[in-house]
């Protein structure tokens, strides 16, 4: 199966990165000087080449916005947890995972994917299962963020806390409920943040499994915030915490 | 100029507030039970109550889920700087205020406004021109906060700067060539925070206005943050300072 990316700015930091096996990317004709610098780099890597008008860009991007430029990738792979953990020791740095319950909306699993690349995230646990994947248009929201943030897809979730309980990680589920606000946490130690779905929240056999559950505090009228959103203050938290104090 | 509201949350939002001027609500015949709720408060006000097939509905929300629910309203209203400075002071709490430079997306400005009413953001300044407005894309997204914050259209963000300034009031942009991270600054003082547009962050002229311009820390290799993550960041360091500290 291929997958096709879309935009100057997503294709040209898979290109930059290039872990991702790449099978053709195809540009505009008319934009050639426009798009010079994602051109020279396909060709410094060897990157096969395809040039069409733009018009026919736009039919096979069905409306989305191409900016004159299409790469053919193989679907992104998925990690283990392992690799996660390995990943963060390689770094010398206490876990910092995030935990996706059930996430529907491909914009806000973009969003997070693109915070969690600029907030230092090591990986993301996704369900298998009632849950959006890394689609398309999740890379292209994600502005690439995608190619560089690990993400490991699981059968169950409680079984993948369980996985990282024993390797000392402390869950952290991000509910309503929550006693404490989240700023009261000590996110220096090695944590997992987890976030429900957009209309459930989290889960009740996973809610049981967190060692903590915390709130955002909410002062008005509206009882919650875009999960995205959400996911972003959280994540900052952290970064204020690990880096700045 | 009508404008439709689609959907159980967002249509329960407005009808409890009821500060706007209500036409008519729509309900699918089909679903008189599941919708209780929003029938009995919509009859304990004298709302114009109108019974259609779930299809008809379909057809008049043009593909957009509307849950079997669409409410008739007039356009919500602007209001003026001035406005969003009085119920500061009613409040008896320095003014936070909210500017945003050129947002074009209506899912970053309901998204922003959601976060805004969440964390007791006083009122929000958009430009006239060249900014998408409060649409029912914006509202529906918003899930139903804009009808409780204040909105301020004003032709020269400029010139709503300076009277901010008047009001001793500091103006600080959130730019990546911020020298100070944003957790440094003092945010119990009075505030305007400004945002700028997905593409191009804030104008020139904007910028030279502001007291401080401030970063928010990168850790990987993408450039930047989705506005409506970067905004809620921002707004709740506010919280946690001015609450919680």
């Amino acid at each position: 199966m291929n997958r096709m990316i879309f935009g100057k700015n997503s294709v040209y930091e898979i290109l930059k990165d290039a872990r991702r096996q790449i099978k053709k990317l195809v540009i505009a004709k008319e934009l050639k000087e426009e798009l010079s610098d994602i051109l020279q780099l396909a060709k410094s890597k060897g990157i096969n080449l395809q040039y069409l008008s733009k018009k026919e860009l736009d039919k096979i991007s069905k409306g989305v916005s191409n900016q004159g430029v299409i790469l053919y990738t193989y679907p992104k792979d998925y990690v283990y947890i392992e690799d996660i953990l390995s990943y963060a020791k390689e770094k010398k740095e206490a876990p910092f995972i995030i935990i996706l319950d059930s996430i529907q909306d491909p914009y806000n699993l973009g969003a997070i994917i693109r915070t969690s690349e600029c907030s230092g995230v090591h990986g993301i646990i996704i369900p298998e299962r009632n849950a959006v994947h890394i689609t398309s248009t999740v890379e292209r929201i994600s502005v690439g963020a995608s190619e560089y943030v690990m993400v490991a897809r699981v059968s169950n979730l409680n079984n993948a806390i369980d996985v990282l309980k024993q390797n000392n990680i402390w869950s952290i589920g991000v509910e309503r409920e929550g006693k404490e606000e989240y700023f009261k946490m000590d996110f220096k130690k090695p944590i997992a943040l987890i976030f429900g779905s957009e209309g459930e929240g989290i889960k009740k056999s996973i809610k049981e499994r967190c060692d903590y559950l915390v709130n955002i505090p909410l002062k008005g009228k509206i009882t919650s915030l875009n999960v995205s959103v959400a996911a972003g203050i959280l994540m900052y938290e952290v970064v204020r915490q690990r880096f700045f104090s």
